[in-house]
């Protein structure tokens, strides 16, 4: 490998699954990479679930990628990426969006909120819930997103869902305690995204007996210590009907 | 997990390094999904290395995966990013494209080819290089892409890199067989993503003796049997300096 000395390095995860019973998820999460270096992920909830919730998430992620990739900042996506909507449906359906980047520009992680889901963020080896109020985007003019910065060091961790996770066991009187369980999983050792991703969205198909009762969908972000390798790695894996 | 039986499953991996002694890697790697389901896959390497080729290879990738986002069928997304990178630097500048998706609608592999790289292709256990002549985008009006399209099938894989892989072992008098090697990975068993991409980068940066004479970045795609699991998973890792 090259000799440069890489300070840190960025993984990302993400495990997602639809409703019980319905022909696609209604969530959507795209990836792309930032013109000015880094990557963002955006993940948008959109109302309803199946088909219809499919297509409304969908032009808001396609909106939000797009302008990312031309590199317009992380707040004024949300806020276009809100007013979009508002004009293309006349403000009848809403949608959660989360837009979360790792910028090189800046060397900060970016969180963005219009989900009334918190943000899970560890820094230090400690917890806090990123929830101030905040509204989905689509349902009205001027929209204001909740953002959040925090400098890139290693450690640094975030855990973005959709509320499916949040609602998960709520059918049998047993909702999901997710700041709990990563509490569980951060006793185990630094953050594993593809660990915690797996993890935490298997806790919730079991809590909801196998059978979703919404889309379900984890990112796990965090931010790792060097291993002296500079290659950059992409997977994807998804089923076939 | 859910009772749906899924009849298959699709698996991308990619592992993508920069020239020695560059900055960034000239390649760019974007993902999106199709609006009427599946995956696309744009692979675009910039002429020359570093921070002009990154340029080319971002607004030929951005505006392809934008088209996708949109709908756009992946040959006509071809011409169009072609066009647009002609028009926004005079055909003065090239790039090499290439469009992989599983497209769910005509449940189809669709290769598009705009890069004298070949595709290695795998039907059957049988491996086929894809090689037919084309040109790279952006250097003159009308380009016309090499488009092949393959039934989705257990067993279909495709393997797709930028020229940096084939010149690999150049400076020592001792190209890398990429076809090869995937007959000797094929002889282990059924592709496995992860494994093929990072073995066939490994080996090319060996064969540069550490220090990658050009960008490398290698995509690969396979069909494999359903494992009754309906979870989309999603990974990506990124050095930071």
């Amino acid at each position: 490998m090259r000799s440069t000395i890489w300070s840190m390095q960025a993984q990302f995860a993400a495990a997602k699954i639809g409703k019980y019973a319905t022909s696609e998820s209604g969530d959507t999460l795209e990836m792309v990479e930032r013109p000015s270096g880094g990557l963002s992920f955006v993940l948008v909830d959109g109302q309803r679930s199946g088909k219809s919730a499919k297509a409304i998430s969908n032009i808001v992620a396609r909106k939000a990628i797009s302008l990312l990739a031309d590199g317009v900042r992380d707040g004024a996506v949300a806020r276009a990426a809100s007013d979009y909507l508002y004009t293309h449906r006349a403000g009848k359906v809403m949608a959660t969006l989360n837009i979360i980047s790792v910028d090189l520009l800046s060397q900060t992680l970016v969180i963005v909120r219009n989900n009334h889901a918190p943000v899970i963020l560890i820094q230090e080896n400690e917890i806090q819930e990123i929830d101030d109020p905040v509204e989905p985007v689509g349902i009205r003019k001027a929209i204001r997103p909740s953002i959040h910065e925090y400098p890139l060091n290693e450690g640094l961790a975030a855990i973005v869902y959709t509320d499916g996770l949040m609602y998960a066991g709520e059918r049998i009187g047993q909702r999901m305690d997710i700041k709990r369980c990563v509490q569980d999983l951060l006793r185990v050792g630094l953050p594993d995204p593809q660990e915690w991703s797996s993890f935490l969205l298997n806790r919730a198909v079991e809590l909801d007996e196998g059978r979703p009762g919404d889309d379900i969908s984890v990112l796990v972000l965090c931010i790792l210590p060097d291993d002296k390798n500079d290659v950059r790695y992409l997977y994807a894996r998804m089923p076939l009907k």
